[in-house]
């Protein structure tokens, strides 16, 4: 017998006040009651972003709604920048690409974050480019960026627009948009909301609305200027997800009850006692600046990263995600972003450490446990 | 106290057993687990498209992945013929438009179908289109067009790609993909599938694959040779809508132990007796020739559409539709896709009697559900 865990970095467990919403009958997507629904989740998305934008929800996955931000805010002819170092980051050049962007990437050894001086030479060598991407929380890697200190290099250094994919970073990090001048935000529902997958949320700055205008990138079903148009009506363009329209709402009520300085803070402990109770067992941390969605950490001499994930589900009931691409053959990652609060890091340590035994290292009993209580009893 | 109801042509009601599926924790789409859900709903689209081609499940509306449809097997220099005759006929000409094609348009009479001669005609003026669009069952009129006739007249006179918006006709209507020669055929979760809107369905020849290889319209987040090299091995390029495709699942499984005729056969019956019943009431049905989806009537004179809209929500708890663009103020619009019986059909129409009688008309007592009775009893 085994419970089952997700602990991965997206999707994550979803609150049963959630789980319960979607289980009830559907409200039709252009009646009245899910205006009031969609009025109160914009609401909701503009507080967590921190912008007195409009924040759009699309029904697709995170990627497109990226896409979506690529293509509205630049023109065909235009230099895009993107900051690579993992999966994410790296794939907002091949769109770029896709649409015939001039697209200059910035490579990065994955798991290393981008110094904002390294930035400043990019763009001195080009001045011209018109928009710059930015994982902010890169989960392949569990890297954070400094993007307060990127967005300012960005504005004092070229006119670029400044997109940043806060998929994972959205209510996990402090990210707020108007303040630190990001042009472009763009969040994902079955990450920090706790929700199934389906809907991507996106915020542009007036100045990124100004280049919408002039875009000439063909799109129809995520041209935002029509969806703008629709959403500040309190209805979509096309037919929504509704289902997880209605969770929406749900979680975004938790995350106000709860406040933002408290949802931020929960995160950074959450993170904070994984890495501790990783390190303590022998793991060693990918990330040169790591981010408090998601821990990606190489495991000890011996034992491999697809080894311990199989191990995990197999003997523990624990959904963790090993490496992608390069890092396939060494890396755990665990998710800690979401509705998870010091229970479930415990939890996740205690099985890791069993698993960790079985597979012959030398294990204290406790070890993780304890390091990762150390954190949550001191704090 | 009033019950709520849907009986619009989607979000239509959703299963308790989907219902209850979408209420569990939700499993990671990159595990074992739900690559076996994968299989089986990709086999399932199979039987329900009667198509050895791979469906491929989209995470978007119907229109996002009727766009995905246009752009991956055409290119940008390319004729692209539209039908027309109804809101979502007339939008494949706008996204070819969006998209640079050169599009000629087949304007029809809303509420009309299109005669096979006529497309002959259409088609002899223009013998180097690349592609041909039409929407099946027309959601905002109720027509159902000669989908068999027509395709053949595209196979005999032009070597276009035959494109189907099947999105409220697929599980309908008998529309057997390879054997009609379709190309294209795209469906939708939210319409007969009766699950919440958040996955399109898409289906395509091997001549319409082989077009896909030189198409150069733009995409990634719609790049279905992508999307055809992950989900044959179960899974997808990006995060899907999880929780949809477990609905998907379980009421893919009630279609089959119902069966593909009966499945039809039902729907046939449901639209017979909504379309007996309106005419019994004085409404006067808007399509030449009407979809077993949805059935679109004008209200009798001194009634407006909106007004019987309004009152069927308001005091029957009954949400049913409007009429869309020219047809706002005279249409109303009764769903019967997806997971309704007879006893739907007769409850929509005591509904309807009442409001009827409440804005003054002359209704003797059941004429509407009796009318529907011997549709249902004759049968």
């Amino acid at each position: 017998m085994h419970k089952h865990y997700l602990m991965a970095p997206g999707p994550t467990p979803v609150p049963e006040e959630a789980r319960l919403a979607m289980a009830r009958e559907l409200i039709h997507h252009r009646g009245d009651a899910f205006k009031e629904v969609m009025a109160e989740f914009r609401q909701g998305l503009q507080w967590l972003f921190e912008t007195s934008s409009d924040v759009l929800a699309l029904t697709c996955s995170g990627t497109g709604t990226f896409e979506a931000g690529i293509i509205n805010f630049s023109r065909r002819d235009e230099k895009l920048i993107a900051i690579g170092g993992g999966k994410f980051g790296e794939r907002w050049g091949d769109i770029g690409r896709a649409y015939g962007m001039n697209v200059v990437d910035v490579e990065l050894e994955w798991g290393s974050h981008l110094e904002p001086d390294r930035l400043r030479e990019v763009l001195a060598k080009h001045s011209d480019a018109a928009m710059v991407t930015l994982t902010a929380s890169e989960t392949s890697t569990g890297v954070f960026h400094p993007v307060r200190e990127l967005a300012q290099v960005v504005r004092e250094e070229s006119n670029a627009i400044f997109a940043v994919d806060g998929i994972t970073a959205v209510g996990v990090h402090h990210l707020p948009m108007d303040d630190w001048g990001i042009d472009l935000l763009v969040a994902g529902s079955q990450k920090a909301f706790g929700i199934p997958p389906g809907m991507g949320f996106i915020a542009a700055s007036d100045r990124a609305w100004e280049r919408a205008e002039v875009s000439d990138h063909p799109k129809y079903y995520f041209d935002l200027l029509r969806e703008r148009g629709r959403q500040r009506d309190n209805q979509t363009a096309f037919t929504p997800a509704i289902s997880v329209a209605l969770a929406l709402r749900e979680v975004l009520r938790m995350m106000r009850e709860e406040g933002r300085q408290a949802l931020l803070r929960r995160h950074q402990r959450n993170a904070a006692a994984t890495r501790a109770g990783l390190e303590a067992l022998g793991f060693d941390l990918l990330a040169s600046r790591p981010s408090d969605a998601v821990t990606a950490a190489r495991a000890p001499e011996g034992i491999t990263g697809p080894e311990v994930v199989r191990r995990m589900a197999q003997d523990q009931g624990m959904t963790i995600a090993g490496g992608q691409k390069d890092l396939k053959k060494s890396l755990i990652r665990i998710g800690h972003i979401g509705f998870f609060e010091a229970s479930d890091i415990r939890m996740v340590l205690g099985a890791l450490e069993a698993v960790m035994n079985d597979l012959g290292a030398d294990v204290q009993p406790g070890v993780a446990m304890s390091a990762a209580q150390r954190v949550f009893l001191q704090d």
